[in-house]
């Protein structure tokens, strides 16, 4: 499965989906704690007290009420936005696409984390984007690499500072303020890409980098931001996928008005808005802080799985792989030795009935070969245990093969 | 109001909101008419046995019952399709950005009717596409105008047959075929649209162009189609938003696969897939036969009201003003003396509380200066009655007016 395309992809996704296959594939949030029986009796309230509005088209900008309540939300990571500054789209692949629309042109250049979002890849290769990428450590972007890139002259950047897909790394605060201050002389902008922030388990909520940026403007102009309203070069995204329900599709844009107005008006010539009903449903489950104890469940339930399958590693991974140790999310990053070709791996292990994905589609350049990414959300204890042993005798074999293989040449 | 732009029209019909107002503008399904109880009950019976799944991440192609649930619809009108020919999309604004996306390259021409659906136009103008069109009259577009249009080389046609918006005019059988005929020889593709075909209430159903396309095709190779797919040269779209409600944004394709695919993979790059949980309720709502019925009923309530605006029309309005005779849908369309400007019209028609679209923003090149279009579906009996009269006093104003300065010249 070397080079996988991203039908290959798919076509390892479906595999996962069988009852004897071990997933450390995917991103998907873990079903059993989707809220099911809170979101039914919030959707039957929308339904008897606004019916007919949830079931009518709608403003492209998003449902008024929903927008208010990202702004306190975001009011909480000290995010200065008024609605104005929102526009909540269908599923944060919508929001790659926009910003591909909007800012990219054939053949820019965009600089990204090495390894970074697949989804993101696909939404601006369709525009035809380059990339240009500073690798990430275990502290995240290897800002000291930054300016090179930056020469290079992209057109934005994108990131992931926190508890990065696939790498699981966050970017630590001196990195930040490092990348806020060397960008500020390049003045493009920098899409800052949060949806895992909120899954923390482990260690201090680090500052957005769009506050950080903020900061930065006030220190310039200090009267400058008396309405406390949005501003600077940085644009926000963040999601309810990965603390309600992914199938809900709803994410939201955090951005300067101007940005918002064009957003607006390419989501016109999209998809016109994002569905009402799911909007007022989402809305009604969370006004009255549902989330908060919510999302405390989940970041239980995935340290827990953290925890055993780091365990696991230790004890079963041969020498010479190196992983991440990731302070929550939903991903950790392995790295194989020089000579062992993770594609290679995945062969093996699918037919011992273990699937991950292969880190080189998380590669713009399509390198990575001796890499993997490991979800540790969606498989239970017991199965992370025996996965992970059955993977780490994978990596064994696969292993000796590559090195008899190396000493017959 | 002349020359609208997208932000004006987005301006009117917020003012078609106020309760004071009488709206011909906007194309809103009514919403008494909206099936709010049985929503409620289908959601509740998603949400107890199938709570997990309608929250979760789903397939880009759409929800497999809904897809086949949609195959069954389809061979009602005689279009044979396998599940692999349909994509479920989130509204038919997507679709047409889908199909943006896969056909068109900046500066290349597509054939349309004049007027022609704004939505097209704003979705494709995003590509940097052009226009070549063909005027419509009573029986949809003329098709003897037809050759001349695809001399210019177009990729693609664009057409609404039946009950078309703006025109509310449907495609006359004879004229399908000649369409067809003619085109057969191009061999571009023909994009059918179908939003009203099913909010007809007067004459027969005419067979769809990608039903006469594939018996043409079977007609060249007899034995050809022995598999029942889905093939030739349109590609069909219709959806729910009409007969259900458009909050819940569904809308599906129907295409040979290979362009299924295409659509597939840009549509994952653009929003991953349609909420999972919006197309389990619609199917939950739709299985048993719930929409036939509920069509009916639609049908019953529009056609009274384009009855009341026929009449009203033919007593207020002043002689020189021609109009079209919708057989179903949402839209007529009027055609001012040439002399009267609808924008100009429309500010009188404001200041008396009554509003609608004038017909420009319908035209490719911006022409089309002395027509409009009126929704006769939205505002209730009574509210037609005075509103037509008000506006056929507007008109006669203006039309006053006109003359005079006319003649001062």
């Amino acid at each position: 499965m070397r080079g996988m395309s991203s039908s290959a992809i798919r076509e390892l996704l479906k595999l996962t989906q069988q009852s004897d296959i071990i997933s450390f594939a995917g991103g998907l949030p873990v079903p059993e704690l989707f809220p099911v029986e809170e979101f039914r009796a919030a959707t039957d309230r929308v339904l008897v007290k606004q019916g007919s509005e949830a079931m009518q088209y709608s403003t492209t900008e998003g449902y008024e009420p929903l927008r208010e309540f990202i702004v306190h939300k975001m009011a909480q990571y000290n995010i200065q936005a008024a609605p104005e500054n929102i526009l909540i789209t269908s599923g944060s692949q919508q929001v790659l696409d926009l910003i591909g629309k909007i800012l990219i042109n054939a053949g820019d250049l965009i600089l990204t984390e090495r390894p970074t979002y697949l989804g993101a890849l696909q939404a601006w290769r369709a525009y035809q984007a380059q990339f240009v990428t500073v690798p990430i450590d275990g502290d995240g972007m290897q800002t000291e690499q930054l300016e090179e890139a930056l020469c290079a002259g992209p057109k934005f950047m994108y990131i992931l500072p926190n508890l990065q897909n696939p790498g699981g790394v966050t970017l630590s605060l001196e990195r930040r303020r490092a990348l806020i201050h060397i960008t500020d002389r390049y003045g493009i902008p920098i899409i800052e890409d949060d949806p895992y922030g909120e899954l923390r388990f482990e260690g201090e909520h680090l500052p957005p980098l769009v506050v950080l940026d903020a900061e930065k403007l006030d220190s310039h102009t200090p009267a400058g931001n008396a309405h406390g309203f949005y501003r600077g070069n940085v644009i926000y995204l963040s999601t309810f996928s990965k603390t309600l329900a992914p199938g809900l599709r709803l994410v939201w844009i955090v951005a300067p008005t101007e940005i918002i107005r064009e957003c607006v008006k390419a989501k016109q010539g999209m998809d016109l808005h994002t569905s009402s009903f799911v909007q007022m449903v989402a809305y009604e489950l969370v006004k009255d802080g549902f989330l908060k104890d919510h999302v405390r469940r989940i970041r239980q339930v995935y340290q827990e799985r953290r925890d055993i399958m780091l365990d696991a590693m230790t004890r079963h991974f041969p020498p010479g792989n190196r992983w991440t140790w990731p302070h929550g999310g939903l991903f950790l990053w392995v790295t194989l030795p020089e000579i062992v070709d993770a594609g290679a791996v995945l062969d093996r292990a699918v037919a011992n009935k273990i699937t991950f994905v292969p880190g080189t589609v998380f590669y713009p350049d399509g390198s990575g070969h001796n890499t993997l990414r490991l979800n540790f959300s969606k498989a239970r204890l017991e199965q992370i245990k025996i996965g992970i042993k059955r993977l780490g005798e994978v990596l064994a074999v696969e292993l000796e093969y590559e090195e008899e293989v190396a000493n017959r040449v």
